[in-house]
C-alpha cells in the first residue's frame, strides 16, 4: 500500500442549523472572537444580524472586521496592522473562500512578523514559527473547501502578478462548521462558480499522482455526490436545502482531498492566470476543466504506462454517466467524462477563456507560470498551450 | 442530510516504515517524551531496541515505562502515581490497545487529580479539565483503532467488576502513526483476536444508529479491506506486508468509524462481560459477533420500519460474497453475512462463550450490565439473553 500522511480539521460540524452550536465551540478557546466577514451578501441576507445575535446570551467578545475580495498582499498586511492589538483567542471566518483564507492568514500572520508575503511559498523565503491563533472557518458557499484546508490562497496584482499559498499545517482551522443552510441564498454565479471549484477538486484530488486509499475513499464518496447535485443546486433545485447539503458536504470533502492528495494542472492554470487578472477562482477553473481533462485522458490513453490514470478517468466517466465500469468500456467512459462536463459546463454558464478577458499574447507568461502540481501525466509547455487555445 | 460530528487525530501517518518519522514528530510537542510500552513482544522482536536507537541521534530525552495486561484503574493509578514528577512533553503509546489505552488514560490523568475511576464513564462523576499531555499513538497490532479514538477502556475486576471508558475529545491522539511492519511479528492468537475487534468495529459503526455519510464512506471502504484480508492476514499470509498494511489501514478506519458513529450490542456485551472475565477483548467480540449479528438482522426483517437496517446487513453481505447489491437479493445477502461469518471465525479459532469459560449463571448479570450503545434495533433482555444462549 502506497503510505500516505493524512490530516484535516480536528472537529467538523456539519448540518443544517449547526450554525447555533458557534458560540460553544467558541468557549472552548477563550472569550474574546474576531469575527472576519464578507462586506456585503452575509448583511444582505439577515444571516449576519441572526449569528451575531446568537453571541447575546454569552459571555463572548466580539470584534467584527468586514473585508471584500479575494485576499491581497496588501489586504492581509493592513487587517494585520490594524489587528496588531487585538489580541483575539480566536478568529472566526465566516463566508465564500475569500473570507475564510483572509481569516486563516490573519490567524498565522497576527502572529509573526513582517509582510505575508515573506511567508509565501516560492513569492517568500520565512516560516511560519509560531502557533497561529485558533481559527474556526464556517464557509457560506459550496465550493473552496478552505475551511478543511492548510493554505490561504493571496494575489498580488502588481508589481509581482502572482496568486501563490500561504501554507503550512498549522493553517488548518481546529473547527469547520458546515451549515448548509447558510448556502441556499447564493446566487447563481456563485453557485456556479464554487461549485465548479469543488467539482474541479474532487475530479483533480483522484486523478492526481499524490492521491491515496484514503483520499480515494473520500473523493469517489465527494464525486458521486456533486456529479448528481451540481446541476440542481445552481439551477431548479437552488432553494432545495438536502441538494445544498449535499453540495457543501461534497464541497468539504474536496477540500479534504486535496490537502491530502493534491490539486493539479487545473489549479495550476487557475493559479497563474489568477495572479493576472482579477477574474474569480472558480470562473477560471470551471473554464480550464474540459481542456485539461481532454488532455490529460488523450496522455494517458498515449502512454500505456498511464494505465491507471485512464482507469481512473474512466471511473470518473462511471459516475458521470450511470454506465457500470469495466475495463473493456474505457473508450465509452472517457468520451461519458468529456460529454458529462461539457453538459454541466453549459448548465452553469462557464464562460471560455476569452469570454472572461483573458489575451491570447499573455499565453506565453501564463505557461511559464503554470505548476503542474500533482498532475498524473507530464506536460510540456506545447501541451499547456494547446489546453489554453482549447480553452479559450 | 443527517447532521454529525467528525472528529479524528489531527495528523495521521501511514505506510511502511514510517516508524522513522517519530523522533521528527516528538519534535513538534518538545524535547521530552515519556514511552509507554508493553513488557514483552516489542524487546522481544527487536523492534524497541530499533526504535530506541532512532532517538540517539535527536536531542530528545526518553523515559521509557513498560506496562502489561489490559490497563486496570489500580495499573492507571499507580503509573500516575510514579510518573508524577517525570513532566513528560509528550507521551508516546507503542503497543496494542492496551498500551495505546494506558497511555491514553495517563496523558489525561497525569493532568488531573484523584482516581482515574472518578472519570470512568457510568462509574465516575469527574470531567476532564485540563489540557492533556500531547499523546502519538503508535499500534503494533492491526485491531482496536485506539489510535484514533477518543477513549481508552479500563476495567476494575475487582470490587466492582467494570469495563468501562474514560471517554473525553481531549484524548484523540495528537498524531497516529501506522507503520505495518510493527504487526508483521504477531502471533495468530493476537492477529485473530485484534482482527476480528476491527472486523467488529466496522461492522457495528456501519449498521449503527447513528452512522452518517462521512462515516459510511470510511466505514464500507474499511469493510471491503477486511473481509478480503482478515483470513489470509492471520493465516497464509500472515508475513506478507501488502496484507498486513491493509489491515492495519482497515483497523483505523474501524477505529475512526466508532468514535464518529458507534458500537452496537457486540460491543456492548464485550464491556460487560470484559469487567467480570479476564478473556482478551477481541475473543468476546469475536464470540459475540455472529449471535448479534443474527438477531439484529431478523428483528429488522421482523420490523419493517427497520428496513434501513436489512438494506445494510445485506451491502455488507454482498461485499462479504462479491454478490451484486440488489435490493431483490436481501434474503441470499443476509444468508450470506451469516455464512460469511462463520467461515470467517471458524478459520480464526474463534471460541465460543463456553470455551472462554463465561458461566451460564453469570448470563443475568450479563445481560443487566450489557449497554445497547448505537444498535439499530431496540432490544429486550429475553433478546440478550438469547443471544448469549447462541454464542454459548
Amino acid at each position: 500500500m502506497k503510505p500516505f500522511d493524512f490530516k484535516m480539521p480536528s472537529e467538523i460540524i456539519f448540518g443544517e442549523g449547526k450554525i447555533v452550536e458557534l458560540p460553544d465551540v467558541v468557549k472552548k478557546f477563550g472569550k474574546r472572537a474576531l469575527i472576519i466577514t464578507g462586506d456585503h451578501s452575509l448583511y444582505k441576507t439577515g444571516d449576519a444580524d441572526r449569528i451575531f445575535s446568537m453571541f447575546e446570551h454569552h459571555e463572548l467578545e466580539l470584534i467584527v472586521q468586514k473585508t471584500s475580495g479575494e485576499p491581497t498582499v496588501e489586504l492581509i498586511d493592513y487587517l494585520c496592522d490594524i489587528h496588531a492589538d487585538t489580541k483575539p483567542d480566536v478568529i472566526i471566518g465566516i463566508g465564500g473562500g475569500s473570507v475564510l483564507d483572509t481569516a486563516k492568514a490573519m490567524s498565522a500572520m497576527l502572529k509573526e512578523n513582517g509582510s505575508v508575503s515573506d511567508y509565501i511559498e516560492t513569492i517568500g523565503s520565512k516560516k511560519i514559527c509560531n502557533q497561529p491563533i485558533p481559527c474556526i472557518a464556517v464557509p457560506t458557499t459550496a465550493g473552496t473547501g478552505s475551511e478543511a484546508t492548510n493554505n490561504a490562497v493571496i494575489a498580488e496584482y502588481l508589481p509581482r502578478a502572482f496568486k501563490r499559498s500561504l501554507r503550512d499545517d498549522a493553517l488548518i482551522p481546529k473547527v469547520a462548521i458546515i451549515d448548509p443552510e447558510l448556502t441556499l441564498k447564493c446566487t447563481f454565479p456563485v453557485s456556479a462558480n464554487s461549485g465548479i471549484d469543488a467539482f474541479c477538486q474532487l475530479l483533480e484530488a483522484y486523478t492526481s499522482n499524490k492521491a491515496n486509499s484514503f483520499t480515494d475513499a473520500i473523493t469517489i464518496h465527494g464525486f458521486r455526490l456533486i456529479a448528481k447535485n451540481i446541476v440542481p443546486a445552481c439551477t431548479s433545485q437552488a432553494d432545495n436545502i438536502e441538494v445544498r447539503s449535499k453540495m457543501a458536504y461534497a464541497s468539504l470533502l474536496s477540500g479534504i482531498g486535496i490537502m491530502n492528495s493534491s490539486v493539479t494542472v487545473i489549479h495550476g492554470f487557475a493559479s497563474a492566470i489568477g495572479g493576472r487578472y482579477e477574474i474569480p477562482h472558480g470562473a477560471i477553473c470551471g473554464a480550464m476543466l474540459l481542456g485539461c481533462t481532454l488532455m490529460n485522458m488523450r496522455k494517458a490513453q498515449k502512454y500505456a504506462l498511464n494505465d491507471e490514470t485512464s482507469v481512473r478517468f474512466a471511473k470518473l466517466g462511471s459516475i458521470l454517466s450511470g454506465i457500470e465500469y469495466d475495463y473493456d468500456k474505457h473508450d465509452v467512459l472517457l468520451r461519458a467524462v468529456t460529454e458529462d462536463i461539457k453538459d454541466i459546463t453549459s448548465k452553469l454558464k462557464i464562460q471560455t477563456l476569452s469570454q472572461l478577458g483573458v489575451r491570447r499574447e499573455d499565453f506565453y507568461q501564463i505557461v511559464s507560470d503554470t505548476r503542474l502540481n500533482g498532475n498524473p501525466i507530464p506536460l510540456t509547455e506545447t501541451d499547456l498551450t494547446e489546453i489554453l487555445e482549447m480553452c479559450y
